[in-house]
């Protein structure tokens, strides 16, 4: 195989990240969104958000982290933030699929991709902290837009919220959380 | 409305991209894939194939070119390539849409996201090129995959592949066309 022939069957197989499904709606309610558009619109919103990061962030890497940062569902799925599930099982099942997924790129690029995924997912430098931030600061916007969306679906309490949540966002866009934290308040208060 | 609100709502209407309906399928064949992640699909081809690009590009100018570039269809639609539209009115709408949507974010990012887009359509500079490719090359990857996609449903012939796509793939990524190429020709003539 040429080095173009596995790019484009690396490109190919990602294709199938279209029909992930996700436990969050579309802002309309009108379906639940996969996670290919997801990845599109979070790397929208980096695109947006960057100023308010918490430190000073290589735009280039956090783009590039969170266009890839899902491929591993194509194999593992998603894994609703609010679900039951196995975090040990389920950080093997991942890491198999990157080694998968990643592994059908020229051997020099399926080590960068490898490496920029585990980057996103140790969570340690300022890019991967933005990332992640993003990454939970979509749904809830998502859901405060359908009028409960996962929180619905999940029995989502405010306090659950903001213990599970909360910390995530602020840790990489404080400001961004403080903007938030009011409004999903507001939202659950107005449901007692 | 503060900076936040209208990055936000700008990030909210954008959400709708998701709901605009391509010709292309997904490469299985199974549904139409939509505009949002069509974008993510082609960033992610420009993040493995930018070392394909006629000349040295800014790979981030690129990324944020591609994630942005189908925003208008939100209020024009998606034109498919070998459908018969009206160029000039299409051109019109798009640029109104551009003004409406681009114009929910602050004034600042209103201007620099306006101009990554009016560089990616006048299709002039080294980034804009490559991104174009790419942007065309997705769609024949994928009839390639699915047997046909929407070069059946609107008739294409080689010749008409050749003339339409080939020259706009070839511009900004020759390598990628010279590779391309034969694969579609020789789709084609095994169905004659
Ligand atoms: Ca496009």
């Amino acid at each position: 195989m040429s080095r173009l022939d596995k790019q484009i069957a690396f490109l190919t197989e990602a294709d199938r990240l279209k029909t992930v499904l996700r436990a969050t709606t579309l802002c309309d309610g009108s379906r639940i969104e996969n996670s290919a558009e997801h990845s599109w619109h979070i790397a929208l919103y980096a695109m947006v958000l960057a100023e308010h990061a918490e430190e000073d962030v290589d735009v280039l890497k956090i783009l590039k982290m969170l266009l890839l940062h899902d491929l591993v569902e194509i194999d593992a799925g998603d894994a609703p933030v609010f679900g039951d599930h196995d975090e040990e099982a389920l950080a093997a099942k991942e890491a198999a699929a990157a080694e998968r997924i990643f592994g059908l790129l020229p051997d020099d690029q399926a080590k960068t991709f490898r490496a920029i995924w585990e980057e996103f997912e140790a969570n340690e430098t300022p890019e991967a902290e933005f990332a992640k931030s993003i990454d939970r600061l979509q749904p809830p916007i998502q859901n405060l837009q359908s009028g409960g969306g996962s929180w619905t679906q999940f029995d989502v309490t405010l306090s659950r919220f903001e213990a599970h949540i909360g910390p995530k966002i602020n840790r990489g866009a404080p400001g961004i959380w403080e903007w938030l934290r009011p409004q999903v308040a507001a939202f659950f208060n107005a449901r007692l």
